[in-house]
Order: C-alpha cells, then sequence, then structure tokens
C-alpha cells in the first residue's frame, strides 16, 4: 500500500519545468548525463566532494526524484556500488517541428529517447490559436497512445519558420505567417500542458541542433546548416553552440543580395537570394521557359499540371535531361553558392550541411552550389571544406526541437544544461 | 639568509608556461580570477569542497607559488580569515601587435597590468627572423627597464597582419608577408624566452578581444570587430568568444566579392571588396581624380607629394570640402556597408567596431557604411545594431595580445582558461 501509494504520487508529480538546480546538483546531472550510470564514488570522484557531502546531494536528488538506483557496479574490494542514473521516466517531452505546410512530432522520454512520432499536413496561414490546437491534440493523442498523463510533459520544443525572439519565444514579423507575430505559444502549450516548459526557436535552428546531436555534424565545432525550400535560412554553430545572434535572427542568408539589378523580394530589397534562387524562383522561371518554348517538357508538364509547376517538377524535367530546367537549377546553385562563399570568408566552418525541401535536387544543385564556393572563397577557407545535403532529412528539425526542450529541463542560475 | 634565499629561489623560478594544473586547482584560479582576493571559507563555498580539501588545495598552490596570501579579511566571528590572492609577480606576460608597418607593445604582470609599452616603426616585408629579432631586442629592453629577467617572460601574445594556423601558431599563404609561411614564431621566441608560452593570432582577432576585455565590446556577446586599412579584415565574437572557425582563417571579409564586374584582386578573383574599397583603392581612384581633372585639390596634393596620394590625403582634401574626395570615401563605405549588410544578417551582431588606419577618416565613412547597412538588412538585425568607430586605436591590439597570453598561461587538460 505503500509502495502503491508512493509510485501514485510519483505518477502525478507536482513537478514543473525548468527544475531549477543549484551548482552542486548541477554538476551531478551533467556528470550522469554525460556518463549514463555511476556510483557514488565515481561522482565523489569527478566532484572532489567529501562522502558525506556526495552522499547528501544525492539523498536528496533522489528523494526529489530526479535520480534512481540503477542496480549494482562491480565491486573494488568492498560491496558493490549503487549506481545512479537520472529518472528518465521523470516526465516527457515533445519536439515539434511546424514547417509552412506540415507538423513533425516526437514524444520521448526525458533522455530523448523517441517514444512516440506524428507527421500530419498543416497550413501555417492559419490563426496561431487554430493551428497550435490541432497541435495540442495531436501531441495528447502521442500522451494517450503512450499511457502518459499531459501533466507529465514537462518540456516542449517547439521550430518555426520565421525570426524568434527566443528569449521570449515570439515570433518576430514572420513573413509567412503574420498573423503569429507576438503570439504567446508558451502560454498557450502551458494552458494545456501546465508543467511544461517551452522553448521556441526557429526552424533552421532546430535544424541545426539536430544535425549536430544526431547526425554528421555531432562533434563539429563550425558548420552552416542551410535549408533550401520557398525560402533560404542557415542555422550556425559556432564553438559547438548554436550562434542565434543579438536578438536571435542570425542566419537569414535568405535576403543577402545577389544582384542588385535583380527582381525585387517580397521583404522590399532589390536581387535577394530567396527571390532568385529559392523554390518559387525555380518554378517561376520553368514557367517561363515551357512558356517561350526553351523547355518543351516543361511545358508538357506545365499542360499537365493545369498551368502549374513545383519545384519537384523541375526536378523531374532535369533528370530526364532537360536542358532549361538543367540551367535553372544549375543558376540557382550557383547563386546560393555564391552567397555560402563569401560566408565561408567569413565564418570558415569546416561543413556546410543542406536541408530542406529541395535536397532531393541530387548533383545538380549540390556540384553547382561547391563549384561557386570553390571558385571564390579562399582556399584556405575550402581546403577542409565539406558542403553535403544533410542525411537527416525531416529528422533533424524534431531532434533538435527536443534536444532544446531536453536543454531548458534543469536549469542553474538561470542557465540551461548544456550536454549533447 | 632563509627569506633571502626563499625571495632569490622566487626570482629564478624554473617555471614554464602554459602552467598545467588540475581541474580542482584550475577552479581556485578561476575563482581568483574573477574576484581578485578571497579568503579560504569563500573559496570552499565556491567550489563546495570540504575544509581539509580545500587547505590542502590552497597549500599546494601557495608552494607552488601561484597563490600569496595578502592580508586579513574581516573577521566573521572568529579569528580574521587570511584573503589569497594570485601572485601577480609570478612573472611577466608581452603582447606584440605587427601591423605592416609597425610593432606595438607591451610588458604587464600576469594579471595584464602594463608595466612598460613600445611602439616602433617596421617592414613586415623583411624576413622573419630579422623582424622578429628586433622584436626580442625589443622586449628586452623592456625587461631590463623593469628590472626582471628573460627567463621570466611566461607568455607572449603576438598578433600578425595575415592567415594564422592558430593551434600551430604559424601563418598560413600569408599575401603581405610571404616569406612568413610556416615560420615557426613559437620556435623563434622561445630561444630567446624559453619559459614562455607563445601564441599568434591574426591581427584582427587580436584586435577583437581587445575590445572585448578593454573597450566598449566588453560584455558584448555577438559583435564584429572591422579593421579598414591597406587591407579589411574582421574579427568575430560569438557567444563571448572568439570565433576562429575551423582552421582559424574566419573573418577574413576582404575577399568576399562586392562586384563582379569590378578590377581583379591580387587574389586573383574580381571585384573583392578589399580590392575596391580599402586604402589602396581609395588613393588610387585620388590620382585618377587628380590626372583627369575632377579635382583641383588632389592634383595640387599629388603634385606636392611627387606624385603620390596617402589614404590620409584624400581624407585631408574631404574635410577641406573636396567633391570628389567626398565622392570617393562615400563609395567605399558603401561597399563596405552592402557586404557588412549580408554579414548582420547572417551574424546578427549586436556591435560592429570599425578601426584600423582608416578610421581617422571620420563620419563621412561612417555615416556611409551605417546607410548601406540600414538599406540592406533586415529591419530585425539592424533595430539594435550599434556601428561606431572602435576608441582603443592601437591599444585593441596590444590589449588582446596580452589578453591571448593570458589566457594560455594556465592551463587545464588542455584547454586554456577564458576568464574576461
Amino acid at each position: 500500500m505503500d509502495v502503491l501509494e508512493k509510485t501514485d504520487a510519483k505518477q502525478v508529480l507536482p513537478l514543473r519545468a525548468p527544475i531549477l538546480m543549484n551548482p552542486a546538483e548541477a554538476e551531478v546531472i551533467r556528470a550522469l548525463r554525460r556518463q549514463g550510470k555511476i556510483s557514488r564514488t565515481e561522482i565523489s570522484n569527478i566532484t572532489g566532494w567529501s562522502k558525506a557531502k556526495t552522499s547528501q546531494e544525492i539523498r536528496s536528488l533522489v528523494e526529489k526524484n530526479y535520480l534512481v538506483e540503477v542496480g549494482k557496479g562491480m565491486s573494488q574490494g568492498g560491496r558493490r556500488p549503487g549506481l545512479l542514473r537520472i529518472n528518465d521516466r521523470l516526465g516527457y517531452l515533445v519536439g515539434l517541428d511546424i514547417g509552412a505546410t506540415s507538423i513533425d512530432m516526437a514524444l520521448t522520454d526525458v533522455a530523448g529517447k523517441i517514444l512516440q512520432r506524428r507527421s500530419s499536413p498543416a497550413d501555417v496561414r492559419q490563426p496561431p490559436d487554430e493551428f497550435l490546437s490541432r497541435c495540442s491534440e495531436l501531441i495528447l493523442e502521442m500522451v494517450n497512445a503512450q499511457g502518459c498523463h499531459h501533466n507529465q510533459i514537462l518540456g516542449i520544443g517547439v521550430g518555426v519558420p520565421g525570426p524568434v525572439d527566443f528569449t521570449r519565444s515570439v515570433l518576430i514579423a514572420p513573413p509567412l505567417m503574420p498573423g503569429w507575430e507576438n503570439f504567446q505559444i508558451r502560454d498557450f502549450f502551458q494552458h494545456t500542458f501546465p508543467a511544461a516548459y517551452v522553448v521556441v526557436d526557429n526552424d533552421v535552428n532546430i535544424m541545426a541542433i539536430g544535425e549536430q546531436r544526431a547526425g554528421d555534424g555531432a562533434g563539429v565545432d563550425h558548420f552552416i546548416f542551410v535549408k533550401i525550400g520557398t525560402g533560404i535560412g542557415s542555422g550556425i554553430i559556432s564553438n559547438g553552440k548554436i550562434h542565434r545572434g543579438s536578438i536571435g535572427c542570425a542566419g537569414d542568408i535568405g535576403h543577402i543580395c545577389v544582384d542588385k539589378q535583380g527582381p525585387i523580394c517580397r521583404c522590399g530589397n532589390t536581387g535577394c537570394l530567396e527571390a532568385v534562387a529559392a523554390g518559387p524562383a525555380i518554378t517561376e522561371k520553368a514557367l517561363q521557359a515551357g512558356r517561350n518554348g526553351s523547355s518543351a517538357l516543361l511545358r508538357q508538364m506545365m499542360e499537365a499540371n493545369g498551368g502549374i509547376l513545383r519545384p519537384e517538377d523541375v526536378n523531374a524535367a532535369c533528370r530526364e535531361g532537360d536542358q532549361a530546367a538543367l540551367e535553372i537549377i544549375r543558376a540557382s546553385g550557383q547563386m546560393i553558392g555564391d552567397i555560402l562563399a563569401g560566408l565561408v570568408n567569413f565564418f570558415n566552418p569546416s561543413h556546410i550541411f543542406i536541408g530542406g525541401g529541395i535536397t532531393n535536387f541530387g548533383n545538380h544543385l549540390l556540384v553547382s552550389i561547391r563549384r561557386a564556393v570553390l571558385q571564390r572563397s579562399l582556399p584556405l577557407a575550402t581546403r577542409h571544406l565539406s558542403i553535403n545535403f544533410s542525411q537527416m532529412g525531416p529528422e533533424a528539425g524534431v531532434t533538435g526541437a527536443v534536444a532544446l526542450a531536453r536543454e531548458y529541463l534543469f536549469v542553474v542560475e538561470g542557465q540551461p544544461f548544456f550536454t549533447v
């Protein structure tokens, strides 16, 4: 009975994230995150604390249910020491990657292990409360399927396709979703998930974080993750950490000028990279090529599609050997590469990962980007530079969103724990 | 007699930098660097160590001469506690800022307090051993004037005007000083200063570090320091740390393309920022204006100078209201601003500091740069952006070089101590 009561108490624990820790507790959690499970003696060795202090800190953390005992380690002459690890079932985390036309989400334990996964079409131009209500429903479906309780959701990491004021977790002047400006995403989710700490970041930042935690970016100190789709954006890892910039809008490379005589962009300036090289520019040029007769294949596709072409169609035409489609894709790669060349000089990354809807364009795009970068960047900066498509696909964003939620689960002196 | 012997022993201490520490010692040094002087009890509170462990660590550090007792603090009920601080006279540091035509250097204590300061004209196109011998002589002059011994120099921070492989402390493919490629600067100085750890970095990086430690960049997490002179380069602070990039050549913005139809740069590409906007481009345009009659004043200056103009002359003409000179400077500012606009979108700094030989050009240059950035960057990224001349002048480089030497004085687990 006693035990059952205790278990019940754990199930509906009035725990709210972020869980504030003192530096001593944080040191234990950090060691455990790094090493999985260790004994009191090992913790004492790592921290330099006395046996008494170590025991006291551990006792307090176990009482708070943050740590659990997990069997016995190897004896070192005396009785076998009890091993400790972070209580993975302390609660659950959610990673939510909001795209212009889709939602990707995952429910994980506090160690970031995926327990449930959902994807759904969506339209981000909906009012934010409607859109996010749908997200909450999907999260609740995962929660129910997992047999847990919505009060056990301790963190929600959210990626959104627009500029984010990271400290306030709101979008600022988002071109794709103007109705979301200043909408309190954190408050909205906390209404349904009162124990959750909600962190909102730009969609490309979470992709970069995902690439760093679980992709080829693991262990890479300096890289740029470039997302090419309807828009063009980037996420930046500097010295092993996400670089959000002074107000959180770093990485916005879509509006760097590539051609002063170019077309007017939706931002009001002329010749922005996004306006000449992203998905809509590619389809627009393809439509022109269809209309003006320079590509019979594109005209045929256009007519079959009711006068519309998608980037995928241009890609398909290219694969079938259509010269006009090939030129359009090459020109796009060239312009993206021209901008990246300057950023390579400035930032000197060792890797550029390219993701987003256009990654299935394959080698023509990639080769053009590489060629432009090699031509315009300093030899020193490109000597060991790798430019490749990200292998993570849509998992980059979700993984990064979970990592973000996990990072802010425990907070010490106002700072989240950064543990890769 | 005992005391004298002890003092003597300290004077010729066989101490070599970097001083390797274990994490426990490092924690004490870090606390003392942050707080100046503190008691054992305070150290024990900060570290969480037992009284016994604290005493033992302190005793060991005092025996090694790294710490000294400095009087008594306030009593908290018992006897007044002894205060400890880092032994500032443990040795000396040197900051050396090598420019194309000048050497700036300082001798400091290990806390970075300047004791001696020297500047000298120089020519970096000299062979490196000749050039650096001259530097060694100047350092020895300072050492002698200070009454200390060359074996007491524990660190030398060196800034050089070219790309540096930071981990190896050598220049790579330096355009201004080709003879320096791969020259072992560290070995060279250690021959004369055997106890010194030598750290070599790019000149603009040390200016950025200097601005961060002692200028308006103090406490600023994200900024770009732009040096405009014979070349154009930048130093980058991201998340409060210098960003050197994957092989140490980050910040090289002088060869970003500003005009694909522009003149050929010494790097072989066309229309590099440096080729169209730095000092030589400014004087070249001014000479043209003098020759083709579009400026009587510039012609007059040119003739008075034997057919030569320096950037300062163009500036002086501008101050006297010469329209051609003004246009040249404005055009330069516009092109620099165009490139910075893209970098502001990418990096989202809160500050841009401008330094180097051209900072005395005053408002016309600065206003043109600001205007171009405001016009081309995203409103979000410029909302709180400050663009100003650095107030540090030549002190930025020397200060940064000292800071670098200081950072690498103590090393724990292969990592230097970063303490602002």
